[in-house]
Order: structure tokens, then C-alpha cells, then sequence
């Protein structure tokens, strides 16, 4: 068994994305997929989720040459998720035109006995039910985190305050954030959640950057690393999610604050990839020596002297 | 002659807000006065701009105790500018409940004799010919810069891009920058507005802190520090640009990339003191040994230590 098992439960989809430079028809998405190919640089992890009889086999292929365990993928008669989305009035926020949920509407997770041992455990977005669920499957973890959004907030808000005490790491959208505390603030909205249970609170803020609070230790908080052009910014969370688990992963203990530190601006920096082009074409094309460069030049762009006076 | 002489031309007001935590009635507003205020706390300004025969001696006082020379203030018939907003809705972006521009309608500035030889100039937020008169009326200075606001680019466009390619620093807030150029990333107006001429152009982004970008020299960007109860954001803006540049004026040379990030940062500092009380008592009650803590507290919040794989 090694400590740097990372399991993840997450939708996997086709996307059709349209942005101000220009479309694609049938992309890979979801965040099962955005996040296994970015963990996928430090540590290939275990995925559970489901995919209809549509799903390409080269998609397959994709993540399996990079070690990914898709052991936990059911493939069921229907269609995969389907997502149809379009930034081309708003770059920084997606204007849903069509989803399909298909084979996920029915998606009931089943843990591997296999994946019991997993060492992180990370639920994207999924129904929080399900996210307690998983966790019930999983053995001795040294970190778990989760994933939510507005659906689960107003329809199954008594699950989610639930299954967030059950976890280490909180990851959610700043408006989200909002909406689950009451608390028209990132900073004092992070504060609430870490009071509900979890360590580590990660408000992710699209453009802006993200907001880190970890109990004890306080905020941690970066803008993203300038890109004069965003293509597609689908999958940003996703990837943060990814490269901030698989960072973890690999180190395979449980982190300290600097650890945290690191994890986030991997994940920030690791969006900043995606964004670049379209779907996950940039994840595909990622090197670890590329982010390495980014590391560096991103605590250029930040870094100021004392004060002089 | 001092090298440090800063002038800044802007408004004079009053302001009535209300926010969630409650509402003042006439409180001192205004670009000039929170400039003023924030920038004593290095160099006392000289302030050129107008107020009505309403303006209480207590709000000249103020100014006049912390050395800020209000020679260039004309007093004339009438009242004062007068702004009153809401933040209950949206304790990020003003409601503007009403504008009464009174004697700030004929403002024009007339910049003294004495003012001429001013080594560092800030042009906040007026009409871009106005802009253009005072850089005229001013000899050799060191640097410039100017603010302007989405009624002049979309009124005063011509004399708007007169008066940029004459300035050294533009300074704006990011929806204004995306509407000046056209494009809609921070990252991008910024290096397209520099095309017009100005070396550094700082962007303002609110609750999300800043992006500067200096020609030649790249990008510089950093969240806002994570302050827990935000009372009334009104004068963030116009204290970092009162922060900035008196900061700049007081090192009282051409500054380079390292004194421009300092300087972002004292502005972005300043401005997190400002919010957290109405108007500008926390300016008032400022001192330069709090922005220092506040200055080492922030180098903490964003530090990350190098990656370890």
C-alpha cells in the first residue's frame, strides 16, 4: 500500500464550449477528467465515476497511458453527461445552454474494495449523499476533501452539513461560498466553514486567484498568474482541485501549512494551463518541468522587497 | 525645492453612505481628501480643487494639521459636492442613490505659481481636459499619472487619449480598463493601455487587490490582505492612489520596478485600513508604524516556499 493512493469521485463528461475564440463540439470534461489529468502529473489516481456506451475509447486510452486507475469507471447502456456551455458574452463565467445528464443522473458511486485503503480522498462535486457515502468506504485516510456547488447548497443543504464536518479540506467557488455561510465576504466566509469541521478551507475565485484559511495557521491568499489570453476557462477548479490532490498525494503524509501553501499554487498554477486553450488539450500537453517554470516565474510576479523607510 | 512635492487635483465632498453595518450622513469624501489624507503619511500633498461655502473648518483643519497644503482650494458660493451611495446590496460595488456635483460642475483647476515646480503629479478622477490643463501648468516633473472613471471614455474619449500618452502611471479600476481597450483581461487593457505611452499602469481590482504591469519590466499582482469585516469600501481607490504616491514622492525620485511594487503595495495597504470604517476615520487614525505591521503581515499571508519535488 502506498500513502500516496488518491482517490477521486467525479463526473465524467463531453463538453461542447464556445468562447470568443472560436468552439469545440465534443470535448472531453467533467471534473473527473479535468482533475485526473492534472493529479496525473504528480501521482495517477484511482477514479470512480460513470460513462455511458458513447465514451471514446482514445478518452479511455487517455488516462490509462498515464497510469490512471479507471478500475472504479462503470460504463452503463446511455450516453455520457453532456455539458453545453458558451463564455462568449462573459469570458469569466459560463452561460449554460444545455446540460444532459444521462448515465450520471443514476450514478451511484461503489468504492473498489480495492480503493478502500486510499490514503486522499478527494469528492468533486457530486450529490453530498453520495460524498458521505464514499467516505463510509474509505479506511484510515490521511486527508479527505470535498467539492460543492448551489444545487447541493439549496437542495440538499442538511446533507452538506453533514458530510462537511467528515472532511479536512473544503474547495468551493467564492459565490458559493457565500451562499452556503450567509457571509458576504471570502475571508470571514472561509472562517465559518473551517468552524463547521474541515482544517482547510480553499475559496477558489475564478480570475482573481484563490483564498486559503487553515485553522490555526490563518489565510494564505495569491491572484493567478497573468495569461493575456484565456481561451476556455472550463475546468479551472477542476484543475486547481487536481494539481493541489496530486501535490498532496505524492508527499503521502499529512500536510503542514507550507505544504498547503505549495499545494495551492500548484493548483493555480496548473489552471492557469487549462484556461489556455480549449477543453483539456493544454492538461494533455502539460510537463511537469512547464509548471516547475511557472512556480518560478509565479513568485517573481508576486515578490516585493521590505519597505525602505 | 523639494524633490518629494506632490500635487494632486481631485474632488472635495461629502459623502452620505450606508453599508450593512450601518450609515453616516455627511461624512468627508471625496478623491482629494481620501488622496490627501493617505499620502500625509509619507509626504504632505499640495491639493488643488474646489469646495462650497458649506465646507466645515473642521474637515479643513484636519488636512491642515497633517501639513497638507490647501492653498490651492478655492472656496467659492454654494455647495459642496455631494455623493450619497448604498452598500447594502452589494458591499463591493456602490448603489448610487444620488450626485450633486454643485460647485465641482465649474470646477476649473488653476494650479498656483508655486505649485508649478511639483516633482510628482496625481490627476485623480476628472474631465480629461481638465487632466490636460494641469499637466500643462507643471514644470519637469518627475512623474505623473492620472485615474479616470467610464463617463469620460465613453464622453471625453478624444481628450482622454490626449492626455494618457502624457502621463507616465494610469491608474484605474479593471471594468474601466476592459472598456477603455476593448479587451476584456485585466492582463491584456493592461499592456494595451502602456502601448498608449504610459510605462506603468496599475489595475484596480477592488476586493481582489491589484495587477500593475511596468513596460519592459512585466507584471506585478496581489490580492487585497484578508480583512475579516469590510465596513464602507467607499475611498479604496483613491487611498491606494494616496499610498502609492506618497510613497513614491517621498523616495523623491524616478522610480524603479522594485520601488513600483513597494508602492502597490503601501496603496493596497493603505486602502485595507480605509475599509474598515466609515469614510475616512481609519485614514484619520492611521499611523505609519501600522502600515509597517500591516506591511510585514502581508509579505507573510502571500509567501510560498520553493517546490520540494
Amino acid at each position: 500500500m502506498s500513502n500516496s493512493s488518491l482517490l477521486v469521485v467525479g463526473s465524467l463528461a463531453y463538453d461542447q464550449i464556445e468562447s470568443p475564440y472560436g468552439s469545440v463540439e465534443r470535448t472531453l470534461g467533467g471534473s473527473g477528467n479535468y482533475f485526473s489529468l492534472a493529479a496525473s502529473l504528480f501521482t495517477p489516481p484511482r477514479v470512480v465515476g460513470v460513462v455511458g456506451d458513447d465514451y471514446d475509447p482514445k478518452d479511455w486510452d487517455l488516462l490509462a497511458k498515464r497510469e490512471v486507475d479507471l478500475s472504479g469507471v462503470q460504463k452503463v447502456p446511455g450516453k455520457t453527461f453532456f455539458w453545453s456551455g458558451s463564455y462568449v458574452k462573459n469570458l469569466n463565467e459560463a452561460e449554460t445552454k444545455e446540460t444532459q445528464l444521462n448515465v450520471f443522473a443514476q450514478f451511484n458511486p461503489t468504492i473498489p474494495a480495492k480503493f478502500a485503503d486510499s490514503k486522499f480522498v478527494f469528492l468533486a462535486n457530486i450529490d453530498p449523499n453520495l460524498q458521505l457515502k464514499v467516505l463510509e468506504n474509505v479506511q484510515c485516510p490521511i486527508l479527505t476533501g470535498l467539492d460543492t456547488m448551489n444545487l447541493w447548497i439549496h437542495s440538499q443543504r442538511a446533507a452538506l452539513e453533514k458530510v462537511i464536518p467528515k472532511v479536512n479540506v473544503v474547495m468551493m467557488n467564492e459565490l458559493e461560498a457565500k451562499l452556503l455561510t450567509g457571509i458576504d465576504n471570502a475571508v470571514g466566509s472561509a472562517a465559518k466553514i473551517s468552524e463547521m469541521g474541515p482544517k482547510i478551507v480553499v475559496i477558489k475565485r475564478g480570475e482573481f486567484g484563490f483564498l486559503c484559511y487553515q485553522k490555526g495557521d490563518g489565510y494564505f491568499s495569491l491572484p493567478v498568474l497573468p495569461v493575456k489570453k484565456v481561451m476556455d476557462p472550463t475546468g479551472a477548479g477542476d484543475s486547481f482541485a487536481g494539481g493541489f490532490w496530486g501535490y498532496l498525494a505524492k508527499l503521502g503524509k499529512e500536510p503542514d501549512f507550507q505544504d498547503v501553501r505549495r499545494a495551492c499554487v500548484v493548483g493555480n498554477l496548473v489552471a492557469s494551463f487549462t484556461i489556455r486553450e480549449f477543453g483539456t488539450i493544454a492538461l494533455q500537453n502539460l510537463k511537469l518541468q512547464d509548471l516547475s517554470a511557472a512556480y518560478q516565474d509565479f513568485q517573481k510576479v508576486i515578490q516585493f522587497p521590505a519597505l525602505n523607510f
